[in-house]
């Protein structure tokens, strides 16, 4: 089944319906689709501050007010409780659960504070309309993700350096990667480092830290753009007694088309 | 006497030295000055969320940790506390003060907590590089500012409606001054209306609610951004019990040029 031309609102009630249950890539061709981190109220103002300093890798596109299951501005009517195929939990930053539907957690306590942070998909869409390659896509494994050198700027409780996703993108086209997404700073923007990958703390590309190598063919460059894994990686690292996220690949996806992300 | 060829360090020192007592317009050729809203953490959560969720208005370039007297980010060094050349003291949203120097009140209280707001003078600068003429400035008075129906999205004890600031922009220049401010969304970013003031509900172009009235020319359009005047306006109306912001025209000086802020 092909789901690119699904509107979101339809892709929402499948998954909400429990029809639909795999990787959101692919869905819903044009909308920006994003990562999701729910804390509770006590720590929420650390990780709203962390992301306003460290807006790179943690590109904020809306938060709801606590014990509120919809994103009212980039979803209307959607229930972030059931509106993502397949959500994590984690307790003291052990995952503990990969479950459907995490509506009894937000019955259970009020204090939840959902954040929805922009995700890479839809600067490969730029990307890929301007025909420069996306490797990961191509070869359909996961983009390879690298843990760098270069701190992010602490927040409270949150602290830690930035992940970085990697794409190999020919020569002549680098600086066409680079223009296009400065121009989408809210889903992470310009790359951090272009070819010289031991200058961020970065020794061997075929064994990233998260996802899969991919090919790096001669005539390439790699290109190191943020990656929305920083805050999740942040987040557990300072092992908070409850969060729930999204599971890698599950997306939210919103009713907002990437090319207005650019604006 | 002409500061704009001191750095801000320099500007910052002699402010805090109490050696100048001024408006900041043309200090520190090419970079970024910020507006100043300083609130009890108590109220921080809702006003970040809402500067989170009206960027254009609201523009959120530093936020400081609760007691914090410096923007370590866009100005290492420096002393919020006594770094602007006049300040104002809001107590249940009314002005009570005026003064030079908020110490004392950093030193009362270690609940206070420092939001930095892009400034509508760094884009004004890449407008003049532009050849584009900024009215105010050639008429040597305020910005004219208006009321509009724009509603913000809401967030906990703030809401209101987006105040503007109007420029006359001659017809052929128009799609420049909308592609060089939209490429600065730190800063505003683009307009919010061009051409067509009743449809934001404003119906009297010399009567602004607030600054001064300019000329606007035969040949001209008068083109409306998102004004930092909003966040202001949206604070005083919920009456906070105490708030501190910089006064009208005395900006915070900060270390970071304008052409990064377009990064």
């Amino acid at each position: 089944m092909n789901y690119s031309a699904f509107t979101p609102a339809e892709i929402r009630a499948l998954i909400r319906a429990g029809k639909l249950d795999a990787p959101t890539t692919g869905y819903c061709d044009g909308y920006a689709q994003g990562n999701l981190v729910v804390l509770p109220k006590a720590l929420a103002w650390d990780f709203l501050l962390f992301c306003q300093r460290n807006p790179k890798a943690c590109p904020l596109l809306e938060v709801a007010d606590a014990g509120e299951r919809s994103f009212f501005q980039f979803a209307p009517g959607s229930d972030i409780a059931q509106d993502i195929p397949r959500y994590r939990i984690y307790r003291n930053g052990e995952l503990t659960e990969e479950t459907t539907d995490v509506v009894r957690y937000f019955e259970e306590r009020s204090d939840l504070v959902s954040f929805l942070i922009g995700c890479s998909f839809s600067f490969e869409s730029a990307l890929l309309d301007a025909n420069i390659p996306v490797r990961q896509i191509e070869e359909c494994v996961n983009v390879p993700m690298y843990n760098t050198n270069i701190p992010c700027t602490p927040a409270g409780v949150f602290s830690g350096n930035m992940v970085v996703s990697m794409r190999p993108i020919p020569h002549a086209q680098v600086p066409a990667a680079v223009a296009i997404t400065a121009g989408m700073p809210r889903v992470h923007g310009a790359p951090v480092q272009i070819g010289t990958p031991e200058a961020i703390g970065i020794t061997d590309l075929a064994h990233p830290d998260y996802g899969d190598a991919v090919t790096l063919r001669p005539g390439e460059t790699p290109v190191f753009w943020p990656c929305g894994v920083t805050p999740q990686a942040v987040v557990m690292h300072s092992k908070p007694e409850f969060c729930i996220t999204h599971a890698p690949g599950y997306m939210f996806v919103t009713d907002v088309k990437n090319t207005l992300l650019k604006f």
